[in-house]
Parts: structure tokens; sequence; C-alpha cells
């Protein structure tokens, strides 16, 4: 429903959200590059919050790297922390939890990932998910290679170990090619900042040029805060080799139609950041205009839920004339969750977050938009809130397609049947949150205000969309191993 | 500017803010009193973000307190914690600093405060300021007292101490006419809990019942979040006495007209408070209106700063018709001071806090509603931040009026000469922002806004406006003695 | 038995041991006199692990402190904290627990205690106990104070705010008159360090000179440390008054003769120290060697039980010419209690903390030495662990008599009828050990090691052996309160 | 000097000592391996105090690990860690430091290491030092392996990951064919318990039973903590694979003469561990006699320098008859260095640990016994302490030969240049040291005391003694690699 849900602290009733899994950043040719990288990360945080680590090269103290649990703030602000990460060069991670062990993840499965190779050290940082990690790893310990993490990702590190080729571009090229699924990968040498993005270009990489050095990032906040200019978007299928001189592109694939993940735009990507040309708050406010036409609705007052629906929100007053007010109030300490009095407190776990604006909301015709509905647990409960407050009717409206199908590309989806949509239509959603309305923005509708003024289509699809309508770009082969069923051909 | 300015770990450039100074809470009646006040204090930690207290009685156990540095979410939600913390009856704190050692709090000067009597224990939690402490404290030191903490409410405790009345109540009463300034008070003993605000009433105070029980807060969000229903507010001048059966109401003090602080409207409560039977949101949207009919402008776009500009910003588009846009854009993760690169970055410490939608941005004419200017520093830097986004035009618009006064009711503000407004008019200050207009909410107007039609009335204020007016309804004696000049009799 | 019993992090099945509740320590005339302080402290931990505090005064800064739980060398050794104590007089004071709340001690009950006055402040170190707290408590409380510990020793300081003298060496001698107990007191004003000793004497004080400054200490070995000159102990009634310049002399109380604590010379003073001229090492030798000639016994080896019983086995095998051996090995690393296997260990406690030399103990004869016998409790396990080891036989030698009373002068004992020498005799507590042999030395022969060569002389005792005769020198009065009965008259 | 030179918080002037470095301990077939594993390793918590770690399996949940910096004591004693280490086999190992990064060693340097082969996990921890790693890990990382740590041990796991072997026994054996050096490992699988010795036996490792099950430890005092039986020495070159059934031994390696650490013996392990039949106290009491009878001298008493000297100090008295006495105190609660205060205190590094028993000690002619002497620098600090508190004169007597080599089988060694014995006669030594006699045992006279009767077979000598010879048994390829000049052949 909202960043706040992204809390690693947040152990609340329910986990009613999609969670990106990863941000990642690189920078070169800059004084200091473990100061510029905390600084992207720190903008990045929103893509993962339970852990973060950097790694840099100095020509005379060599490698170094931090690896932490939590924030960015609290990790890579020290001076002590600091001046162990000397150099001129240098990448950094966020992650949200891995392939691996949710739940448990140990302090080695917090990237980037080290390796020492005969010609010199390599790191890399890794945002998506290889979906044949498992065959990948078994065959990588069967010749003797020793994992030290359950993160799909270390298999990159181990394919280059073993790779025949002289150089380490060429031996990540060399490893990529073994590796399927979304990838956005940045990595290191001791001289060289290398950026990759897989095929379909499922996941976003953007470069930047700061001073006289350069810098890669998952997204253009993260050139932002450290007043970098925006160059492009590394492209789908490309490498790009940038040492402090200059930057080479490479393609080491075969080439492919790009599908770039929809969900970003929706909830994912920070709304200051730029995706193809436009900001993602005009994207968001666009989808509620998008809404407003296909789903009007008497009433008094359109209120997000706050506050990732607040763009789409704004979008839809504007577009439907309702006015706009902040009908809920999100506390701004949220974070632990407290001990219940034994006069136990309805709702309580949402109350800790959120608080509804009684004295506004009395007596009103409310419309409520939020940005996705994932498992309905949340939504139910500011349901009950607005109601409580003594709202006169309630209506949803979501600013994305029903969220059907899990993702296996780098996004932390519940398995299939803990989704809301995945077991219910339309119709029997509202009945079970008991609202007076629920309307999802259509998928044409989202693709149109995404900009495909055409909408989506349906032969070549523009964008990956898997999650809504189950066609998923890239054969998710562990999934399918461990009992996935796809969705039956039509 | 906004709430992630009092962030106690924010030791950015500037501190261009007013802050409240404590909130308080107590309840009794029920099974877990320091369950429901950890969750009150959570819901209050806008009001005091640098520590917190809380003390229990238990009939068994008797008085237990914790009194810790740092939010509730950290201190108040460990099983182990709050197992020392049993019984019925309880009262708790949160403050930001006190009238006492700024910058060098000590643990011994957060609330509440305890003492131990002939007839029993007693804890006191207190909301605004002494104006005479010093004085008082003088005083006791020459009859024996030990003063434990250098806060001026400590005084409350000793002089009730020294009392020669039977009963707590009235020893309170007692101590409490001896007092100056502005303060309401939550005591409690073994058995009654106990409220009081000053004659003018300055500080707010509110009761709500809560199953069986009842309890008192700062503010009626304290009360949504335990699900209590909100009774009444305290009156100015009057003592309510709360045992597990009843309420009785007394009046201690010479009768005299109530004087709020109208700044708790403009910034200090929750939006989602109810100030006078209205929402603090609705005044603030009401404040933005009065704005726009008072100072239009022509402009594409209205961006609140985030995030107490908000609702004013929401105000004055709706009566404007200007659309409404997020065109700054909050990090999540505010939190400590990054070390800046040697290749240093324009205005980093906003940025670490702040980002520019810049494509929204971009070409446009942009008025930025703010609740207040203190210093201008950050004001100054938005500005620049904007601009470099390709703005067209800036204009500022303040929801409240130029703060040329420090307050000595509770509100840590800045020394009379570093207010912006204390050595400048409105066009020096628009100057010196360098924006293309900048305007204040004018002192009727705000008055308009809270629900005086009139407007202030000049020879009977309505409401406690010293930081706008100079006009101090209680005289700051310790201040005077320490060389404050007040406003010159016109 | 041993010092590791004394560690606070020891949660072991049993307590057997008498503490000493606190070292003190005070400087005047010094560059740092929290340095100084620090290592002082350092040196006493033995005698208070559980918690320290050091306070200082600075012309420029005024009166600072630092008071804290655990240890000296971990609370007082960053550049961070001392930092925050300047100035060149200070005190300091380290507690093993009060007569106060035991088992929740509040860092409020951590020394030094500090007032302010009208004249200034002052700060006061305790070591020992009031036998009339509860009475000065109650009357202090009747006229107004509010104690913020459960110490006794605060008594003293409201005394002295209360005093109607002029200045603060005057406030104290005025406090003291009205106390009762056992007290060394160590007090600092801006410019004054103060040390005083109860009429008795009963616990240690001694005076250095160190540089251009003075020091004073409960032990020489405060001394050693910091490469003082040790000069003369303070006298029993004795106040001392030391500037920067000099050392004055006075005599408040009424003569009497004194009563020094003989357990001193036993087990609570460092046996680096000095008492009486001679080092308590040679001492508990001389105690050993007497103990050999009162209680012979043919055997193979003599052991201590490490570390307090060594100097005493020394003697013993000195005077009897039967070899010391270390029988019984301590681990330097012991601590906190380690979770036992569902296969229970016998005796895990011990084995903790002690392993015995199974090899060398092996068919041998084995003597015993420990200091005391408390509860006994530790004496059985180990009597246990030596026979499982295949000792032949088990002799027990205690260099101290059988330990009957509690002791009410600033010693934590267990209550009478948990020292196993209050309900039984000797016999009865060798047949309870299970041992071969059981020998207390005889209280005349106490005497006589400590230097009194006619021993304990019955009509005008030369120290105050309460804990082994019941003859109280000052009458407790708080525990005849509390239901404490004394000795019958004989 | 002394085992409180090994604490990881002194950071005293001089770290003045020999090192073991690691300690090692397994167990199999019991309800909670874990909780026998944290007794054992806090009983070897001398051989390595930096950090430790414990991996156990669970037929339900797999291999867990704990790995952590710090005491035993303070990391695997809670509830909450041990609760995620079930399982009825277990290893641990604690270590001082590695071979890798000296003063910077990171988490993943902490054994036991884990690998996950085809077969199944496997975890080892090791105790020496591979003298060949260098090179073997310069093979590895050509053939694509991925090393996590500096540690020389980690080779042995990768070695094993690309064994062509079947089963992990025989992998092990395998691995453990190409490494040179000293290495006594314990190794655990799913089921089995492996312990082995390197063909010279250079490190101890013994076996026990206890209960049901067995253990296998670095030294005996580990079986003594948790009630295990000790049945026999694993033996040079031996190889033991324990299941909860039998112990079946195997013979890896070409046979050879056994050279165990005769270093054990004077200083690394525990005074009540044995070793080849008689505790290790019993031999330094006979060094000390040994050393009396080889090197008289008149005197009035003999002292040890503690706690490391005492057993030989005894020895030495019992066969000269001059008394023993305890000259030196050692303070029981050293730990971190103080801030000295500006007024510099003689030997102040020194004071922190010891103090001299002044009045015992003053007019005396005094024997000190240590056990080694390494750089000399805490020798010299010493000695001065013993002339300042006036004794007469000085004879250092010490309880092994000139150490003049260091060592390169797990032992922490100054570089040859910082051991006073390699450029300095044992005249030399005592003109530098300014002491009134030094003098150190023979080697033969060490030799003896271990129970050769007739001293040290220079053809074959019974011991590795490298450290005092020169003779290194093993030949140090890495080091020489380095630049090490190995004696010239005489």
């Amino acid at each position: 429903m909202t960043d706040w849900l992204s809390n690693p602290f947040d152990t609340g009733p329910d986990d009613d959200k999609l969670r990106e899994e990863c941000g990642i950043f690189g920078v070169v040719g800059v004084s200091s590059a473990a100061n510029f990288t905390a600084l992207g990360l720190h903008a990045l945080q929103h893509r993962g919050q339970e852990a973060g680590g950097i790694v840099v090269h100095d020509p005379d103290q060599g490698f170094n790297s931090v690896r932490r649990f939590g924030y960015v703030r609290d990790n890579f602000t020290s001076q002590d922390v600091m001046d162990t990460l000397p150099g001129p060069i240098g990448i950094g991670h966020v992650r949200y939890s891995t392939s691996g062990s949710k739940g448990a993840t140990a302090i080695r499965d917090v990237q980037p990932f080290f390796g020492e190779f005969a010609m010199g050290g390599a790191a890399i940082a890794h945002n998506g998910n290889i979906t044949n990690a498992d065959a990948l790893r078994r065959e990588l310990i069967e010749r003797g290679s020793i994992f030290q993490s359950s993160s799909d990702s270390e298999c990159i590190i181990h394919l280059m170990a073993r790779s025949l080729q002289r150089n380490i571009p060429e031996r990540m090229k060399d490893a990529l090619r073994r590796v399927e699924g979304a990838f956005s990968v940045i990595a290191m040498t001791r001289t060289k900042l290398i950026g990759v993005r897989d095929p379909l270009g499922v996941r976003p990489l953007v470069i930047g040029q700061v001073g006289d050095g350069w810098c890669l990032a998952s997204e253009t906040c993260a050139l932002d805060i450290i007043g970098a200019t925006f160059l492009r978007e590394v492209e789908p299928g490309e490498m790009v080799v940038i040492t402090e001189d200059k930057v080479t592109s490479h393609r080491p694939f075969e080439p492919a139609r790009p599908r770039f993940c929809i969900f970003e735009h929706v909830y994912f990507s920070r709304p200051d950041s730029i995706l193809g040309g436009r900001s993602v708050y005009e994207t968001r406010e666009a989808i509620g205009r998008e809404l407003a036409k296909e789903s009007p609705v008497e009433a008094d007052v359109v209120c997000p839920v706050p506050d990732s629906g607040t763009p789409a929100a704004i979008g839809y007053s504007l577009e439907s004339g309702i006015p706009y007010a902040m009908g809920i109030i999100r506390n701004q300490y949220v974070g632990r969750t407290f001990i219940e009095p034994s006069e136990s407190i309805r709702n309580m776990g949402v109350r800790l977050k959120l608080n509804v604006n009684r004295a506004l909301i009395r007596g009103k015709r409310v419309i409520l938009v939020d940005d996705s509905v994932v498992r309905g647990t949340t939504s139910r409960k500011i349901k009950e809130m607005i109601l409580d407050a003594g709202a006169a009717e309630v209506h949803f409206r979501i600013a994305s397609p029903p969220t059907a199908w899990p993702c296996f590309y780098g996004v932390d989806t519940p398995q299939r049947e803990k989704l809301l949509a995945a077991t219910m239509t339309e119709d029997e959603m509202r009945d079970h949150l008991q609202v007076d309305s629920l309307r999802f923005i259509s998928l044409d509708g989202l693709y149109r205000a995404v900009g495909e003024a055409r909408g989506r289509d349906p032969d070549a699809p523009q964008y990956c969309d898997a999650c809504f309508s189950g066609d998923y770009p890239v054969v998710p082969a562990d999934q399918l191993e461990r009992g996935f069923a796809m969705k039956a051909a039509e």
C-alpha cells in the first residue's frame, strides 16, 4: 500500500504489498567513490531496506568492503566506517531480500559479491532474479565451487571465476550468457565500472555524469542527490564498460524486443525519477486520470491511501473535479510493533501507521485511491477505519490491474494462492472487502497512461506485465521445477 | 518547514523550524496502563522526539518507571521493558528539549518526575514552560531542596513536597498557584489521575474514555490510536481528578480569558487531531484558502513544501483553481548526515531530504506553500533547487504571519535576532530569499481561518499569538531578568 | 570463596561470599582529576563491581559527572567520556550494591551523590552503612525533601542541604553528627576535598600525595597505581579538609575507641594494600601459619581455594612443611552462565570457574585452605570435585572464625538464618560438608595474626568482629526495627 | 608473560608473549551439541580470545552456524543464540588470529569453515598452520575457486570441494595429503565427526567419551568441564572417524617420527590439562625444579610473574628451599587502556595489570620466575617496579630456553629481529634488562623436565623446538618465498 510497509521493522499483521528487491549504484573517476555511493544508495533505499553494502577499490589499499543490515543512513555515514572505504571507484547495493533464504537472510547474502580471480578481483551488484539459478548452482557445486550465500546472484561470480576468458568484461559476458531471467548488473574491477541489462531490459539502469566521472544507478533520483547529470538509460541487452576516460558500449546478447517492468511505473520507482522521459509522478497522475475516465463515481472527496496512492488520487481528482483531501494521515514515526493491551484494539496494526481524519470524513462519500491490491488484508482494515469514522460510502479505485500472478523477475510476491485476484473476480473482491464499489484500471488503460496511446499490443506486448497477465516473457525454469503452473494457453 | 526537521538525528546545516517541546498522556482503570501509554506517546511523537518516559503504579509492585532517550517505538515496545511497568494507572511524556540545559540534556531531565511524599508518591508530566522558574528554584534551594534536573518542571514537584496540604491534589493546587506561565500537567498518585491546564489554556489537553477507564492526552490523535472516545477538552484553568470510578472537576485558579496557542493550529498539532471541534487539517486547508484570497498570483502549479505545507497548499489550489502537484518529493529515509564528497554538492543538506520533481517543474510558474519562515535558511535552498530544475517563477506563500518574536510558553524558538521577520520587512525577506514574490497570511486572516469570523480582537485577543504580535499574555519574568526586551508599548 | 564470585556477571547457583560494598577515591591539585580517579577506582574494583561514578569540578565548566553500570575499565577509558570530565578536583565511587533496592539497583542509586546548595555544589561518596537511615529518611521526607535513590547514603546530602551552617565542611559535620553507623566519606566542593571516618573507623581511608596534589582512597593499592606516596590513614573520627595548598585536620565527633573491621584483613582488602604498616598478604600468610599451629593435620599437599585462599595456604604450607600446590585451577574467562545440556553436568556451576588438577590430586591427602565459609554451598561442591578426582582425604582449613552474624556496616551478608555457622557447630558443619576434617581459625588466633599478640580483649575488643562474635559496636537501629534479634547478653 | 597479555582488550605498550592461535572442539551423539561445544570452547578460551564459532547439524533443520568476535561466554550463552544451533553433532573453534590479515580480521575469517558439496555439507575447524598455503591458494584460484577469507585453513575446504573422491572422509584425506605444516583438524558431516593430526602431531588433539557420545578437543580441560572421560590422544598422523556408534581409526599419511610442540608444556596448554599422562602443572613444577638445579642463587624469596610463571616458581622454591611468595599481585579486572594523566605515570601500562607487594619485597633478594622472554619489554618494566619497591637484588629465572626463532606452525610470534634472544647472548640480555642475574633453562633441562631423562636427542629430536633451536621439522615454504632465512647448517 505504501512505502512504510517496506519498513524492515514493520512486523504488522500483514504485508500487503509487492516489493522491489534491490537498488544498485556504481561510480568511477571521483575522489571518494564510497561517499557518492552511500548517497546514491540512500536515494534508492525505497528499493531495499533490509541491508546494504559497498565495495571500493583504491590503488594503494586494494579492495575494501562493508556490508551491513539496516539503513544506509545508519551504516554508511560515520567517518570511521567511510574511512575504511577509500578509492575512486566503487559499487553498492541495497536489498530487501533474496530469492534465497527468506526471513533468515545472513550477512553473507548481502551484496556486492566479490571474487578474487587470477587476473584480479571483481565485485558485482545485481537487481533482478535469475530464473535458472537452481540448475546453475547444482552444476557449479558438482564442479567444486563453494557457495557462500543462498543468493541466486552468487552464480554470476562463480561462472566468472570459471570462465576461460582472459579479462573480466569478457568473463562477465561469458557468465551472463548462461544466465536466464531479469538482471541489471553493476560490476567493478580495479579500474572499470561495468553496467549490463538483460536482453528484455526488465529492470531499470541509467547512466549519469558527475564531475569528471561517471555513475550508474537503478533510477535517476540517485543521480539527483549527488548533482549528477542524467545521460541516458543503459539499453536492454547492452553492456557499458566505463573507465575514467570513456564509456564503451557492447552487445553481448542476441537481440530481443524489450519488455520493461510496467510495475516500476505503478509503484516501485520513486515519483521523482524519470522513466521514458517523463517523471514517474506524472505517469501516476495520468493513471489516476485514466482511472477516473474508466470508473467514475459520484462522491464528495478523493482520498489517497498514503503515500503511494497520492499521485493517482490527485490525477483522479483533477480529472473528475471531485475535491482531493487527505482523509488518512500517516504517522511519521512508524516502526516496530507495540504490545497490545489486553483490552484489544480494533485494527491496532493499521492504527500504528495510519489514522483517519475523522472530522473530515464524517458523513462523506469517499473515493479511496490505492496503487494495488495484493492480499487485500490492509485494504479491508482501511475500509473499516473509514466507516468507523462515519463515512457514508467507500469506493476503492486501484491504480493497477488485478495482481493475479507472482513475479519471478526480482520482486517479492506472495505465492499465487495468496493473491486476492488469483481466486476472485472484481465483484467478488468488492464483496470480500465490503465496499460500495471497487474498480481496477484496465490493462489497456494502464498502457495508455504510460504512453502507449493504443494500449497493449496483445501479439507483442511492449512491457512485462506478467503479474497482471500471467504472460511470462522468460520461462521461470526453477519455478516450474518447483511445481509452479503457468497459465494455460488460451 | 516540515516534520522531518524535527528529527533528532537531523544534523543538517540549519534547523529552520519552531518545535513543540512536549507531549503528555495518562490513563487509569485499564489492565496495562503502560501499553496504552506507549501507544498514546507514539501518536504524540511529533511533539517531542528526543526522549520519553513512563511511570506506572501497581498495587503489588508500587511505582515503576522507565525513562529513555529516543523514540517511543524503540524504547517501549519490547516485552522485557514493558514487563517492568505493571499496573492499571500510568502517565508518560515525550520531549524535545527543556528550558534547561539545551543540547546536553541528561537522562535526569527526562519526565515524568517522581517524588515520594509522606502520604505516598506522585509523578508529574508537564507540557509548557514556567516563566518564573528561576526565582522558584532559587527559593527552593535556599530552603534545602535538592534539584536533580535542569528542568523548570521540577519546581512543581518540590513545591508539592513542601506544601502544608494533606493530600496530593490539594498540594498540587498549592504548587501550581505559585507557578506562572503556560502549563498542561498530567499527574498521578497511586489511585488518581490528575489533569490541569493553566488559566489561559495555552497548551492543549483532552479527556477520553477507553473501555472502563479514562485517559488524558495532549491531542485527540492519541485517543484514536487506542480506540478511545473523545469526551471533551480540559478547560483552561480547570483541574480534573480521575479515579477508576469518576471524574471530578476543580477550579483552583482565578478566572481568566483563555488564550490558546494559535500556532498549534498552524503547525504543532497533528492534522488528524481535533481542535475546537474541527480537524486541524481542515483548519490548515482553510488557511490556504484564506491565503489564496489575500495573496493571489498567476501560476501553473501549487506545490507544498512537504509535509507540513501540504494542507494549506491543497486549500490554496482549491480556492485559486490552480492545479495542485507534488513538485518536491521527500525522501522517506531521512536521518543522519552523510559525509560530503570533496567534489562538494550544492545544497547537499536539503538534497538528503528533498528532491525536486524536475520533469514536472521545468518551465512552470510555481507557487510554493510553506507553513512558516523562521530563519529562512531552508526556504532559500528550496528556492534554489526549484530554479535549478528549470522553474520559470517561484512564488512563496506562507501559512502563518511573520514569526518575529520568541515563544516562552513551551516552544523552542531561536533567539529573536535569528528570526528573519524580526529584522526584515516582508519585501526585504522576498529580496533576501530572491523569489518572485513572498506573501504571509495576515494575522486577521489567520484568525478568520481558525474560526474567528471577525478576525483578531485587538483589545482582547482570542488566542496567544505572541510569536507574531509580541503581545505576551503572561509576563516572561525569568526572560526579562536575563535581558529580554519586550515590545515597546505603542 | 574467591574474587570471581564477586563478578557481577556471575549468576551461578550460589553466592557463597561476603562482599565489600564500596570503594571510594578523591583527588585535588592535579591536571585531570578524572583520569587519576578512573585509575584509582580501577585499583579498587574488587570493592564493588556493579557500578561506578565520577564527579569533577572545573573552574570554567563547573561540575560534571558520569555514573554507569559496569566496570571502570569499560566506562571510564574512552576519550569521549573522559573529555566530559575536566578539572583539577574530583571524586569517585565503585559499588556492589546498596542497602537500598537489592537486585534492582537503578542508575540513580549510583554514587557520588550531588547537591546544589545556596553556597555552591557538593558531591559525596560513601563507603559503609548508615544504621539509622530509615528514621532519617522518614524525617527528611516529612519536611519536604525528595529522595532520588533508595540509598542510605543520600540522607547525608539532604541533611547537608538543610543544615543552618554557612559553609560546606561545617554542614557536613552537622549532617554526620546525625548519622549513626559505619562510614568513610569522601566529599568535594568546587575547591575542597574532604575525607571523614566515623568515630570507630570501621571502614578504611588513606591519604596520599601525588605530584603537587593530594588524594584520598579506600586502600593503598589505589595510591600505587597512580604512583602516589602513602602518607597516613585518616584516623577514626577525623575529618581532613584538603585544598590545593594544605591539609587541615578536624575532630567533629566525640572521642571513641577505634574498632576497625577485622574482615578487611581476612578478605576484603587487596593483598598488596598496606593496613597497619604491613601488607595484607603478609597478614593472610600469618593467618595461615596460625591456623597450621592451631589445627595441624597429616596430609600430602596444601591447596588454596583460588584466589582468595592463596596467601593463607602458603602460610599453612610454610608452617607445616607440607608442600604447597595448585590443586584447583581457576578459569581466567569466568563470566556468564552457560546453558546446561539436557545430559546434566554434575556441579556445572563450579566447573565453569574451577577445575581440579586431576593428575595432581589423585590419591593424595589434601588440605584445602579457604578464607571463609558463608552458606557453605560452594565449599561442598569443591569438596565433591576433589573427591571425584580421586583424592584420598579432604581437610578444610578456614582462615577466619565461623561467620555467624550478619554485618550491618557496609558489607553484603545473607540473612542470619542462611549463614551455615548460625545454625551449626563446627562438627555439624564438617558432617554437612562431608569432609574428613574442618577447622576454623579461632578468634584469638585471628587477632594474633593481625598483630594483637595477646589476642582479643573481651572487655574492649580492638576490632569490629561482629560477624564472628555478634558483638555490634553500633546499635543497628533500622535492623532492630525490622525485627533483627541481637545476641542475648551472656 | 601471563595470560592477561592474551586479553584481546589489552592494548598495553607491548605484547611480550607468544600466543597459541586456536582451540578446537567437536562432539557427536548428544542431545545438544552446541551447548557442549560452547562449554568446551570456554575451557579452551586461553588458546584464542579474538573470535569463536560453532557449526551444528540437525536432521530436521540442517546445518546452522554462529560465528562472532569476542569471548565464548559473551556469544554462546544466551538462549536466543543457542536455540538457533540445534542438533546432536557440532564442532567449534576459538582463534587468536590467523596467518591471514593480522589486526584486521574479518568475521569471514572466523572458523569453522563450511562447504556445500554435491554429497552434502561439511565443516572444518583447524588448529595449526599450513606452510604451503600461498601456493595452494594460487593454484585453486587459477582453477576458479573463490576464497572468502584470508585464512590458510580455507584451502582445506576448497581442496575437499574439488576432490574426485565420493565421500567426505576420503575427500578430506585427499585434501590433507596436499597440505604441508602443522594441523589438528576437527571436521563434521551430517553424521560424522572427524579428527586428524598431521604426521608429526605438532598440535594436540584428544578424544573423550561423554554420556553415549564422543568428543574431540585440543586439551583435556575441555573434557573436564563437560564431565567427559578422557580416552586417549589422537595419534600423530591418525584420522579418527566417529559416528554415534563407533570410532574408526585411519592412517592417511606416510609414517613419520612425532614432533609434538614442546612449548605446549611450557606455556600454551592449561596447567590442569593432561599431556603425556601428566598434568601440565606438574611438568611446569618440574621445569622449576630443573631450573633451580641448573641455576641456583642465594635469595630471600621466590616470586612468580603471575600467572603463568607460578608453577615453575613453586617448583623452584620446593627444590631450592627458598620460600615462595606472591611478590607481584595481578589486578583481576585488567582490560582496556586508561587515559594517562598529563602528570605521566612511570610504567603505567604494567601498573594497570600488576602491582608489587611493596611491604613484602622491601629489602629482599628476589628471584623472579617467568615462563619466557620474547621481546623483553615487559620483563624490564617488572624489574623496575620491583626495584622501586626497594628490593635488594633481582634475579630472573626463565622456564624456557631463549626464544630465538619464530614459529610457523600455528603460534603468533614476532618477526625474528624482534626476538631479544635472536640478537643477544644471555649475558647481553641480563645487561639489557639490568638485573643481577638472568638464567634460562637449558634445552636439555627442558627435555628432562618433560620426561626425556636423557635430554634432547640431537639426531632425532623428540619434540618440535624450532622456536628455541631453529630446527624446523617442516620446511616453511611460504615463508622462504617471502624471504625468511633458515638457520645455516652447522
